[in-house]
């Protein structure tokens, strides 16, 4: 397995991919089997499989966890290289984004959900995509339905763009008790993680609640509802949405994502389910 | 020659091209001496010249001239054809645009110059051109440097990215009296037309003064007032900015970009040399 360090090395790696399927798996790193479902995934169906292990500074606002994402390079390698990957790419941020001044945005689908509290975010997300994007080539890029919002815009971004690369969404990935797996769930006091599986919960009495005709405010108030039997949690949104625009429905009449993002104390956690009509 | 007339024609088009190496020059059509030198600049140089004849209505404002600004398919055509260019691509708006969301910026070097009063003239020229180079993958693209600034941020733009293409500028093309050629030129009345060579022997005045030490302020008077001779002018700016951050400078004392934009009636002309240290 390489190991490329920068932008030059990660070239030279790409000169010599031509006319072979790329795979491309762009992670921050702190690997877990989520992560690893996305590399077997990409192994499966491409001669060459990249995994970028990047904690991207411009998708973080002040005051988010930048500093205290957790890393762990060693690990990370091992479970790449024991899975098969060819490549990992792990540039310095400083040189990666030296004077950087250029953005990839995207309109109303970046508005709702997790960007009306973090407005910069996937603004950060496109433009690193873009970078690994351009430097890797890849035929297929990976990405978890843990972060629904983010799959629907790199999917429009992709379309909008002309970047023909194919966007395959995988399934989330969950512990026993059916927390969504996350990095950053070791943020969680042991308190804090006992009760977070609540969410994975709520969403499954919403699963089970859910059809065609109903309201989208009966369906929120069931997991509401659900969600607040856990006195230390603390829920900034809870949403139904167009898989399209990501803009709010009232009645749930075509494809939609029931999406959340609640907090354990100072750890947000994110879960969605999607539905289809 | 191909007349590429959707994204889905022009990516067949680009299939075709694997290991050759592809020139691009991406134009608003009324194509004239400008654009001419730009496609044998790339003839020259590359296995196969593709030529985009979009006049791309992200890039105009509310207000200015998308729908005058003048077209001419079948002359546009022809000048392509006998300068043995590969393929032309004019797509229809509405179909390249569909809903779209994703757009491409970039900070301070938009906010100076033509974009203080064209604020998303650079966002929609960066999102044109990624799509360009998405669909059509160029080896090189070719840009003339009467678009000062546009050169400069695509160039900048296109290493923040990675994209990978080489950016190449092509000296202003002018009419025997000095005015330099540009399609809205047919905007000028007879009157106009003949005031508005007074922005090249302005620009000729301030290269024979300009030195290295020199205020900014004094090189910028010298082509004011040269200007002001002619009653029909009516100067939106005269600026020298750095060639990085396209920053007004005050001392001349490294590489910079002297740049205009003066109206003539209701037409707006710019112009500019660049002066290295």
């Amino acid at each position: 397995m390489k190991v490329l360090r920068n932008v030059e090395e990660a070239l030279e790696f790409t000169k010599g991919n031509y006319q072979k399927s790329v795979g491309l798996v762009p992670t921050m790193g702190f690997l877990h089997a989520g992560h690893k479902s996305l590399i077997d995934e990409a192994r499966k169906n491409n001669d060459i499989v990249v995994v970028s292990i990047f904690v991207n500074p411009t998708q973080f606002g002040p005051g988010e966890d930048y500093e205290a994402y957790p890393r762990d390079e060693e690990r990370d390698f091992k479970l790449c290289e024991d899975a098969g990957v060819d490549a990992v790419f792990t540039p310095d941020p400083k040189e990666f984004y030296q004077n950087h001044k250029t953005y990839v945005t995207i309109e109303d689908l970046k508005d709702n959900l997790c960007g009306k509290t973090r407005p910069i975010h996937f603004r950060g997300v496109l433009t690193v995509l873009t970078k690994l994007f351009h430097i890797f080539k890849p035929t297929n890029a990976y990405f978890g339905r843990k972060d629904a919002q983010q799959f629907l815009i790199v999917k429009k971004a992709v379309y909008d763009l002309n970047f023909g690369i194919n966007i395959v969404p995988c399934p989330i990935k969950r512990e026993d008790d059916g927390l969504a797996i996350s990095s950053r769930n070791v943020y969680l006091s042991e308190e804090e993680r006992k009760a977070a599986p609540i969410l994975h919960k709520a969403l499954e009495k919403g699963r089970a609640a859910i059809k065609k005709g109903m309201k989208a405010e009966d369906l929120i108030k069931i997991i509401v509802d659900e969600i607040k039997t856990e006195k230390l949690s603390d829920i900034e949104y809870v949403q139904v949405v167009d898989t399209k625009e990501i803009k709010d429905v009232d009645i749930i009449d075509g494809d939609v994502l029931v999406a959340l993002a609640v907090r354990f104390g100072k750890t947000r956690l994110i879960d969605n389910f999607f539905y289809e009509v």
